[in-house]
């Protein structure tokens, strides 16, 4: 065990004299002339603290040598906590999987709960987590109120978010992928392909992936001079129906797209069933590119091109921060990390009528 | 709360009279002049007790009001432990579902473990249990060894398992599915299409489950005055892979068949592709269905029949049993419970070539 766990062990046999000398943060906050949450913010890298106060406070912080160790050695629980919205989908077993791997490098258990979008569960879940106790939360597509954030951090819980669906607290470190990148390349794959008119099936309106990802798209289509046509944009929510119907509308455009970028492999699926019925053929008459390369992605007939973000690497870093402490595990002061996504060029994309690919 | 935990909480409130006027197992041993094990035999269900024996412990169990309680009353830890081969596939993630919707009616919490297979991960999650303590264990596709078994019988901590793979201690509750009707269903629906030559990929040979499938099949041929034909028979573990090469082996036959039943949506998947890349369509050309009903079946183009096995449900009744007691959720002295599978007619299944569906 390496990090913030290991060097509070250190403390916690280093003899009497240590725990004494050691300097609290609300001394730094006097000598620094600042209240103590400033100070937290600046520890924990929030970006609302003005630079020359900053600079005292790390400066302060760095002559006492508080080297953001925790002020008293924790007793760790053997538990970390995972809360997902649902845990029946193959995105859920890629994000458990991660967790699980990390948490059992560090001999520690995973305690799994799915909020199913409702605040009941998760307020039963905090006071499971305030009595029992936990090492680390890792939240998946799921917020806290900010009421239950400053439960969390009175527990002293290090806290996660894996692919985070809105803007965040600064101080909660969270691990997404570069869906930005994503989006453009799976639009370049298409433009490569010489498809010029192409469509996309747009993920959940207020997740900042899915807006990410439809900025790619339309910055791809920007750089190859095409201009974005608001009727080849569908609106969806990254499940399978949604895609469905959205790739339904595009088929029955005056002019239909010959390539459709999905923002899920769930939606590609469905925009697959939809081509099907239309009497179509994937590839040969569209070509469809995913993105998340969930196992499904590889079984769909033909398998799909996507873009794959590492889900499984993404939770295994989130459940590391938990244990390890951020600054043990994240480069640098940056609390926000974005793992690269790269396309797996499958079968289920191929040229443009009329564009020949030798 | 009902049950065997209602009960011993009601022990625990009724007076300081109640536990010394309460009978043990070595009591009752004494009384009918056989051991105490003989006589937990008889509590557990076990069928290897002579019939008298059973009738006199059961007597003198009733006589004492004995009602199967817990010797003492157990303090609760509020976990339970769902232990699993894999998390990361969607049959995975409804054991999960279903382990969790039972788990929050009990105000319980599930850690979830995956062993992948390996004892390393089952010695150190037993390890972990013996110190933290468990409510209740569900296996899914895992095994114990004998000596793990036991282990867990002198914690004290209830057991149930969930789709046993192979034959199991007769004392652990059990909950499966109808494998033997569902392969026969799925078989008789091919049959009625008018298919005649029909294939079976088969699932992981040394799961009984796949055996109760694969009987299913080779019974619905014999009642229709069919001969099995062993080259219609592949083998396979479930899997993707397994389904695709199954179904390459049968397209590549003399004679191949025109429909075939997999035995897990998975082979189903693979055997689209098989079909795929042979230049044919699924339902028009060869007839698919499959087996359990996980998501993946929906998705599919064309959407599959297949053969639903409620494995939400059959989890949820594998929690109970272990915060309830066997007695209190299971009907009967039967410590082994099959739930009904039945028939998801979608589109991959059509009519035999030559026949008229009107």
């Amino acid at each position: 065990m390496t990090g913030r766990r290991s060097s509070s062990a250190t403390t916690a046999t280093s003899g009497a004299a240590a725990p004494a000398a050691r300097v609290t943060i609300a001394e730094i906050a006097r000598e620094a002339g600042v209240s103590a949450p400033t100070v937290s913010k600046v520890l924990n890298g929030h970006d609302q603290v003005a630079p020359e106060t900053r600079a005292r406070v790390e400066e302060l912080l760095q002559r006492h040598n508080y080297l953001r160790r925790r002020a008293r050695p924790k007793k760790t629980v053997g538990l970390i906590d995972l809360v997902i919205r649902e845990v029946d989908s193959l995105w859920a077993g890629e994000v458990l999987q991660g967790v699980q791997g990390a948490a059992a490098e560090h001999g520690t258990e995973v305690v799994v709960t799915a909020t199913h979008g409702t605040t009941t569960q998760t307020v039963r879940w905090l006071d499971n987590v305030s009595k029992r106790g936990s090492d680390g939360i890792i939240l998946a597509v799921t917020d806290l109120t900010p009421a239950q954030h400053k439960q969390v951090n009175s527990l002293d819980i290090p806290l996660a978010v894996v692919d985070p669906v809105g803007s965040l607290d600064a101080g909660v470190p969270t691990v997404g992928a570069t869906n930005w990148q994503g989006g453009m390349a799976a639009t370049q794959h298409l433009l490569d392909l010489g498809h010029r008119r192409i469509g996309i099936l747009q993920g959940l309106e207020e997740a900042l992936c899915a807006r990410a990802r439809l900025d790619g798209y339309r910055a791809a289509l920007e750089g190859a001079g095409i201009a974005v046509d608001p009727a080849l944009q569908q609106p969806g929510d990254f499940y399978y129906t949604t895609g469905y119907s959205g790739m339904r509308n595009l088929l029955a455009l005056p002019k239909p797209p010959t390539a459709v970028f999905a923002s899920s492999d769930l939606m590609a699926l469905g925009a697959y069933e939809a081509i099907r019925q239309a009497g179509l053929r994937v590839a040969t008459d569209v070509s469809i590119v995913g993105f998340d390369d969930v196992p499904n992605a590889a079984w769909a007939s033909p398998p799909l091109t996507t873009v794959r973000q590492p889900l499984r690497e993404m939770a295994a870093l989130a459940a590391r921060i938990v244990l390890q402490g951020a600054e043990a595990v994240l480069p640098g002061p940056t609390l926000r990390m974005e793992l690269a996504t790269h396309l797996v060029v499958r079968e289920s994309t191929g040229a443009a009528p009329g564009v020949s690919t030798n």
